[in-house]
């Protein structure tokens, strides 16, 4: 890593160190909601989109640009990587993705391949290389994939879901098909993400953006495990941000499993969720996306709120709690940004 | 009330008295999980099952009676109050309740009429005084209704939500339209409870469904007054159980915003939850109805495990996190009942 990465706000940031101003970025900047993104996506469906290198470097570029963010992140899915392991993978008009051959018994789990051949992912990768070499020299990369509970509720109940049933009836009923799932899942996910490291990744973020379904009894005993091996099984010198959502109760069982930046959703006080998941970590979020379809007064205050209860303290990177949706005003998310570096940490008045 | 009543387990336990063993019933106890309710509902569509007296209260009193459970919950749903209220409500089948004319903004709100006249509801009632002469002497009813926010999202969204951009949009940009809802609705809500008790309702349960999409300030600032003045404006002899779901960091301000009983869903343990909300007030809750798809086994393990977190202290009703999913093996939901009975806290040995 260059020192000029090495010493951008967002790196400083994830390693607790101090800045000029609180960096930010937005999940699911290179989103619907922004024109050039929409201007790009119009001419190929989503899943084309993910697998052209060269378009997906394009909107990732365009969106970090147009926003000024302090760190681009691959434009890419979570799904993808399930391909390669013999699932079935369509995103369907206004439906979200379905998987035509779900993982509901112990054979299913046995017919799922690990990603051997890494390569077959390797348009994530070649999108790696052509956004790095593009990016400017102190804004910092980020990786990206799912935890494997999110992965695994996905794959057992063919698509997203509102009460996992299958997931939860798996878990319960099939110990043993569960962990071989969860073992295939991580170690797919741990070559999938070292190779985006490898190809120019300076972080990663871990999405469990299901596992607030969870009784904390359960993420710890059939979740926890996996994600900490995951996280076990990336190079100590990337910093991990462990994004987690739906469930405040499950905060200090996130740090357990690890990451050296904990992802916040808005259902939690900053400051709280900074005191469970405990001073010696970094912290990212929170502020919730809803409040970008207020007025630009009241995304100030609300920015400003998130602010503070991080209290300046070094190690804090502002984000959403949650992606943008589609429809938000893209002026509003630009003004966000300009408001945290304004008000941020390093500026000594609010 | 008759003393049998007053001293049955769960009113007890509703006062935190001791009691024999740990009295349970069932979220959605009368629901499509249930042969007995399918036979029932097969005739009439969802919303003349609400509007016939004689067959709510029949499907009531046969789930009572078919799982053994401490209490009765009335047959009823959330919405049909916002009929009279001027809303246009539909369940479409497969899709969940549909309102045809949303309220978006402040002349929507100025439209929107409270409850006057409540025998305009009168089938509820009616309902409750034909279930209440027919149910045991030491068999509590329960009401309920939906808590302010909670139908608030459903008259902004038009029915369910993922997001609730509309809601809090109207939350964050037009406190006076927001404001007034609220009040519209909890002045509805005080009188449709009032009306449920007064024709034989031991207590009753206000369900806030929704309110876990926000975070602690805005709970705080938009929603508890409203919360807090439909419970100040009920009798203070009849037992509130507030119920909220999906937010763990909201379970102090639950408290502070009132009820008697505070009711957990499964995302926290209940013993971290009833330290959270207060050794002085009774809690309901909160195994996740998921593990009802595992075997008898497992069942029996997470029930034992959460009447442990309870420790047999007076005040615990056992419950599920959230209501029954309608394809659930009905056997198990009689097991569990037959389970928190025989281990419930008055026994010796678990």
């Amino acid at each position: 890593m260059t020192p000029e990465l090495h010493n951008s706000r967002f790196m400083r940031a994830a390693r607790r160190e101090p800045v000029d101003t609180t960096p930010i970025w937005i999940m699911r900047q290179a989103g619907r909601y922004l024109p050039e993104y929409m201007q790009v996506r119009s001419k190929v469906t989503f899943l084309e989109l993910c697998k052209r290198p060269d378009l997906a470097a394009e909107v990732t570029l365009t969106a970090r640009e147009v926003l000024g963010v302090d760190a681009a992140i691959l434009f890419a899915d979570l799904l993808p990587i399930l391909e390669p392991m013999g699932l079935d993978l369509e995103y369907a008009k206004g439906e979200g993705p379905i998987i035509h051959n779900p993982i509901r018994t112990a054979s299913d789990v046995d017919r799922l391949r690990e990603v051997e051949n890494i390569e077959e992912l390797g348009f994530v990768f070649e999108a790696v290389r052509l956004i790095r070499r593009d990016l400017p020299g102190d804004i910092p990369l980020l990786g990206f994939a799912g935890a494997p509970f999110t992965l695994a509720s996905y794959v057992i109940e063919g698509g997203g879901s509102r009460h996992f049933i299958h997931t939860k009836t798996m878990m319960y009923n099939d110990i043993s098909a569960w962990t071989s799932l969860m073992q295939r899942l991580t170690n797919s996910l741990v070559r999938y993400l070292r190779e985006q490291i490898d190809a120019g990744c300076q972080a990663v973020q871990i999405f469990d953006s299901w596992a607030g379904c969870l009784t904390p009894a359960d993420y710890r005993d059939y979740v926890l495990p996996h994600t900490r091996a995951l996280i076990e099984g990336l190079p100590t010198n990337v910093p991990v941000i462990h994004f987690m959502t739906g469930n405040p109760a499950l905060l200090s069982l996130q740090r357990e499993a690890g990451g050296n930046v904990m992802g916040l959703d808005w259902r939690v006080d900053l400051a709280e969720g900074w005191k469970t998941v405990g001073d010696d970590v970094a912290v990212q979020g929170n502020l919730d996306p809803m409040v970008l379809y207020a007025g630009l007064e009241t995304i100030r205050d609300r920015a400003r709120d998130v602010l503070d209860a991080a209290a300046g303290r070094p190690g804090h990177i502002f984000n959403l709690g949650h992606g943008v949706t589609p429809d938000l005003n893209p002026d509003h998310v630009k003004a966000l940004v300009e408001m945290v570096h304004e008000m941020g940490s390093g500026k000594t008045s609010r």
